[in-house]
């Protein structure tokens, strides 16, 4: 097959069919607890015989971040999206990073179409689609959403009556919603209507559930469940996710906030805005409550006067200047605040009491966006050649997962 | 049964053996490997049975460091071991903190002792066994090491004849040492010599071998069968790592070292003292080399000017100056120096290339001691009550084991 080049690496797929999962929000928790009960066989079986483990995915761990970084193979600082939105300097406005106008890196999707695979990108939220689709439509590939799979038409989606061929659209929150990202791939296969896959999950269940939960487990079964059909279609699938999950609790259970706007104008004085960039049109499941934050300073304010109070903070754990922010968490320089900071592992930061509706929380607090939600589970079905072993051996990426899944079998 | 209080918390164990476990180096990838194959069949159930998840260890991600902390209950800032040895200021000699003179908290044994438990710490390593005895053979409980098992006499261990009751000492370097210390737990409280235990292994096999490599597999499979012993005597038993552990080594398998004192001196001049608190008498599997180092900085040198040279380097992940890594880290600020660094998830820090016998490696570099080991495997038997279920939900340190397995079994 041939090979193609995408961002400085070089793809090389198998002719079997591949299928690269990324399962939002699977903190290796939820598979640890599935698998003790044998809910997830299929990914028992593969975890042995091909490799599973732990990769570093980029920071912040938040979902477009990481798809972005997936898609492109680049990290934040390359591709332009360190998070769902940021506070544009030239005008002052928060912009919403849902298209694949900010997106500074090609997508890998164009060229592995126009090298001959037939491609398709299923993601649960539509707000993901605009990136993914980036210039893959026009070569022929498909594109489409769970959340509304009913709209897809090929002028725009390049496919049309999803319905009739993987069932009715789903709710958003709700499991399905990711299911039917799997089964969607499932019947593509199966259809013979592509055979390079992209699919790309929602966390909504993670947030609301913690892994022992019944609802968790019978979704991981329900995940195993599509992986065994991908399988047996004969695909090599990969496996990773974006972030992993935390509870942000305190030891009673109640949620952990740090309100740094709040806090930022009672020691410093008016003028701090806070940009929460995990906050995005779905927030019914985490408040707009994560454990990483942007801080935009009020003019004539030293950053490092400021950044030295917030270390002072207990549940903050970094908080760094816009230009080391930018090396240590590989982010873009100019779409960043004057401070980057995050907080600890069961601590989210919130901006004010009143900006946040933690009455609108389905149950306990969980979420993501630090460190403690950087590590995530790494799966390949088959076995590594030797080269690719070493990789995954030492700090690997999950956004080396397209790299591994066409270069790395054995 | 009497409860007892230590270090501002109070234990209440049930009448029932506790065995609280320390499986050194056991990153929870090796559990997984060892699962996935069948070969953990305890663990497996007591994981649905009981609780399995993540609690975050202390820094630095040391043995002596959170061995200390699981004894005490509290973090090093509080019982003063913040590495294997630190330089002292006032004579400017590197000490080893093997101890129990450099210990400023009293372990909870010599208490629950005299709450009437017959107590027996097992440790591996001979270096941690005056740490662990501190204030117990006084009240009557058993403190050995299997390193030097044949060498325990009542006056000073608080019992003898090891060998006859567990079988001969093992060779230090080796799998068996680890078990011959659950082994020993097994046959304490077989033959009623002891019904509360804390027994802790070695990190031998984990710094030599991957997790799906067969002799770690071998190693976990016998760990799960002295677990299935204690469990058959009745034991809640709860496990736990003083670290994880990570291939230190390049994508093509070359070690991946920093060499501090050469870069700094280097950069900055001669007078640099860095210290490895990885360091200890056994280096043949770590080549001293960790992820975290403590720099003392020559007379004159202001310390932010290499922070920052620091924090530029590639590989360095944090760097603090004394007050804020006290804080951070929760050390203690007088055994520290003036500058803390820790690297990433595959990079170790040295102090010059001719310290260090890159040769007397036995296979990769793996190792430990930085941000990337901090978050280690917390296990219980048995159902946690509904208050220390929320706790295990948030951020459950490693050093709260033996509170919840006294208290919070259901």
């Amino acid at each position: 097959m041939p090979s193609f080049s995408v961002n400085d690496r070089t793809y090389s797929p198998p002719d079997r069919p591949v299928a690269v999962l990324c399962l939002d929000g699977s903190a290796d928790e939820y598979f640890d607890a599935a698998l003790a009960r044998g809910l997830m066989p299929n990914f028992a079986r593969i975890s042995v015989a091909g490799w599973r483990g732990f990769a570093r995915a980029a920071m912040p761990t938040f979902t477009n971040v990481n798809n972005s970084s997936i898609v492109t193979g680049v990290p934040p600082s390359v591709h332009g999206i360190g998070g769902n939105f940021f506070l544009d300097p030239a005008t002052g406005e928060e912009v919403m990073m849902n298209s694949s106008k900010f997106l500074r890196a090609e997508t890998i999707f164009p060229h592995a179409q126009r090298a001959g695979r037939k491609v398709a990108v299923v993601t649960a939220k539509e707000k993901l689609r605009d990136i993914f689709a980036s210039g893959l439509i026009e070569e022929g590939g498909i594109a489409f959403s769970a959340e509304r799979a009913r709209e897809a038409v090929p002028e725009t989606h390049g496919i049309g009556e999803v319905e009739a061929l993987v069932g009715p659209t789903p709710e958003i929150y709700s499991g399905d919603a990711s299911l039917y990202v799997l089964k969607a791939g499932v019947a593509l296969l199966e259809s013979g209507r592509a055979d390079f896959l992209y699919l790309s999950t929602t966390d909504y269940m993670q947030h609301k559930y913690a892994p022992e939960a019944p609802e968790a487990l019978e979704f991981y079964a329900g995940i195993d469940a599509e992986i065994g059909r991908l399988l047996a279609l004969g695909a090599v699938v990969a496996a990773t996710a974006d972030h992993g999950m935390c509870a942000k609790q305190r030891p009673d259970g109640s949620p952990n906030v740090i309100y740094l706007e709040n806090e930022l104008t009672e020691a410093f004085g008016e003028g701090f805005r806070v940009i929460l960039p995990i906050t995005d049109p779905y927030v019914a499941h985490h408040g707009a409550l994560g454990s990483f934050a942007q801080v935009h300073l009020p003019a004539g304010l030293e950053a490092s006067k400021v950044r030295d109070w917030l270390l002072r903070r207990e549940g903050v754990t970094e908080c760094h200047e816009r230009a080391l922010a930018a090396r240590l968490m590989e982010l873009p320089e100019d779409r960043m605040g004057d401070l980057v900071v995050a907080s600890g592992r069961s601590v989210v930061l919130g901006r004010t009491p009143a900006y946040h509706d933690l009455g609108a929380l389905a149950g306990a607090l969980r979420s993501h966006g630090g460190r403690y939600e950087e590590m995530v589970p790494l799966l390949f079905s088959e076995p590594l050649n030797e080269a690719y072993a070493a990789r995954v051996a030492g700090d690997v990426r999950n956004f080396d997962i397209f790299e591994i899944a066409c270069n790395g079998i054995k």
